[in-house]
């Protein structure tokens, strides 16, 4: 890494913690500048507009998120392990401490959705691409015979997602003490329900 | 009605439609002066600080979620069917035109949940009394024999809560044509679920 490339870094991890907490369109270049004790034309230097700088959070966030979330998750063996896996990674990443820009794609994902502009084009490819991921794994579960044939993936993903929202909702809002084993009960269920044969 | 009330339901409209928008902490009492063409000590009078104008905002917008969503469930026999009822109105509540305050909550509760003082204090009040009314309309639905008889019923509400915010999710940010018709399917589980006898 060079030393602009540090310097990006150490801008890049400040503003995506900071997006986390007041959202990606309460950020401003110049008082990342004064946080950071820079020049806010050096930080124009990096980024050039707020907008640039929202695209970027959003990309340095997915980052994180595929290191913590996403890469430990294909250790494990494929099918509904890796699923489950993937299931404790993300709730925990919503949880820890360390990422704190745990909620930042929750949160833009309020702010944004009716915000037209590259940084709303970025977050919903970075969803799509998690949806996708869950998606596939859900699909792999079923070849390896975890999960019943005629289960339809999209929308395993879809509920899926839904049991992570509830979960955020409940653990950072309304800091329900039994938000992390009401999640898992959820889990647990849509996991029943993808081996059961469908009802309809 | 007063004129004072007739002004401050002007404002309150205003300002609800707009934190929907921009967020809660986006809001100020000066453009808000400026964009009903009032004078910043007018409204400086009806809210006295920007934290009331919120809590106001969390009121007026829970006033019109129970116009909307909760009071016209409630003409619709006890049980399943109100439940059937709730869920429709809160689906049409994020989707419609009418009420474009639809996400106020959803939005707010990503922007204040690390922002503790009386919004969020208010907003977490609103949310606990919603989740309440579920669960007491889904232990209603156990005593009628619609769902059997060792149903959790705070665990349902927390499920449905979920379904609701995939909903937001795919219908909002990722305009998922499909978003409606997976939503009712997996309400449609959790109802199955919730007769069929838990298989732990």
């Amino acid at each position: 890494m060079t030393k602009g490339d540090d310097t990006r870094t150490t801008i890049l991890d400040h503003a995506t913690r900071k997006a986390a907490r007041v959202g990606l369109t309460g950020l401003t270049i110049g008082a990342l500048a004064k946080e950071l004790k820079m020049s806010k034309s050096g930080l124009y230097s990096h980024f050039r507009s707020k907008e640039a700088l929202q695209v970027q959070i959003i990309e340095h966030g997915a980052e994180h998120f595929t290191d913590l979330v996403i890469r430990p998750a294909l250790k494990f063996p494929r099918g509904e392990p890796r699923l489950r896996a993937l299931v404790e990674n993300w709730l925990n990443w919503l949880d820890h401490h360390r990422s704190q820009c745990g909620c930042l794609f929750i949160a833009a994902a309020s702010e944004l959705d009716d915000r037209p502009g590259p940084a709303r084009d970025r977050l919903v490819d970075q969803q799509r691409d998690l949806i996708d991921f869950v998606t596939s794994i859900t699909r792999v579960a079923v070849d390896e015979g975890h999960f019943r044939a005629d289960l339809d993936a999209t929308q395993f993903a879809h509920e899926c997602y839904g049991i992570v929202l509830a979960f955020h909702h409940s653990a950072r809002l309304m800091r329900d003490p039994k938000a992390l084993e009401r999640t898992r009960t959820a889990f647990e269920r849509l996991l029943v329900s993808a081996r059961t044969p469908d009802p309809r």
